[in-house]
């Protein structure tokens, strides 16, 4: 279950990388519930995918051009299936391919009629 | 259920609260399982109870003396009623009662032999 768990969040996470490369945040808040909760640093929890365009539009307006997220760890968090929790890394590049930051997360990810959708995103930087 | 778990994991976090508000950073590791990961803002994933030891010692000795945990959201448990995940928000306050920091964080949790450990938690501030 595990190993099918981790290929399904991978696939989904291939969609939220094309989408923020693409700088398509409509499709990037498309990947998240209808009642997403996003929650960045410096602000309280945003509720909903108004949040979370804005949050990623503002990196990307702010220099982060490319998103790469590697998966650490996945679990299975309910008994039917239809949520799992995502423990994993990111690393946001410059155009010229530099860092422009590097950090962490934990997402709950909600399965609706069979397809896996964002429900809680937490994450924070490494640097100092 | 989730009523019953609201309520488990609220239990729980008054022993966190209890812990740190008291300076036992070795009873508040005791709270988190031995492989626990640790995912504090500027720097990398902590794994294992010394890191939990580090950040909230550091924490106390930088002037925060109390936390105050509410929960916002508990999440389902898996096929085994053994794992669950909690969405909150954390004050810290300093000896003066005046807040020192407020965000918010997701842990998810393992039970272990009936009892609630904390397997990862990550947390940032809400303040600019």
């Amino acid at each position: 279950m595990a190993g099918n768990l981790k290929a399904e969040i991978e696939a989904a996470n291939v969609n939220f990388m094309r989408c923020f490369d693409g700088g398509d945040f409509d499709g990037l808040s498309m990947l998240y519930t209808e009642d997403c909760k996003l929650m960045p640093t410096g602000s309280a929890t945003l509720i909903g995918r108004e949040g979370v365009k804005a949050v990623f539009s503002s990196a990307y307006n702010g220099g982060a051009k490319k998103v790469q997220l590697t998966v650490a760890e996945v679990g299975e968090l309910d008994a039917n299936f239809e949520m799992a929790y995502e423990r994993s890394q990111y690393i946001f590049f410059k155009e010229d391919g530099t860092e422009a930051d590097r950090g962490k997360y934990v997402v709950i990810w909600k399965k609706v009629e069979g397809k896996w959708y964002l429900y809680t995103d937490i994450f924070n930087t490494d640097l100092k």
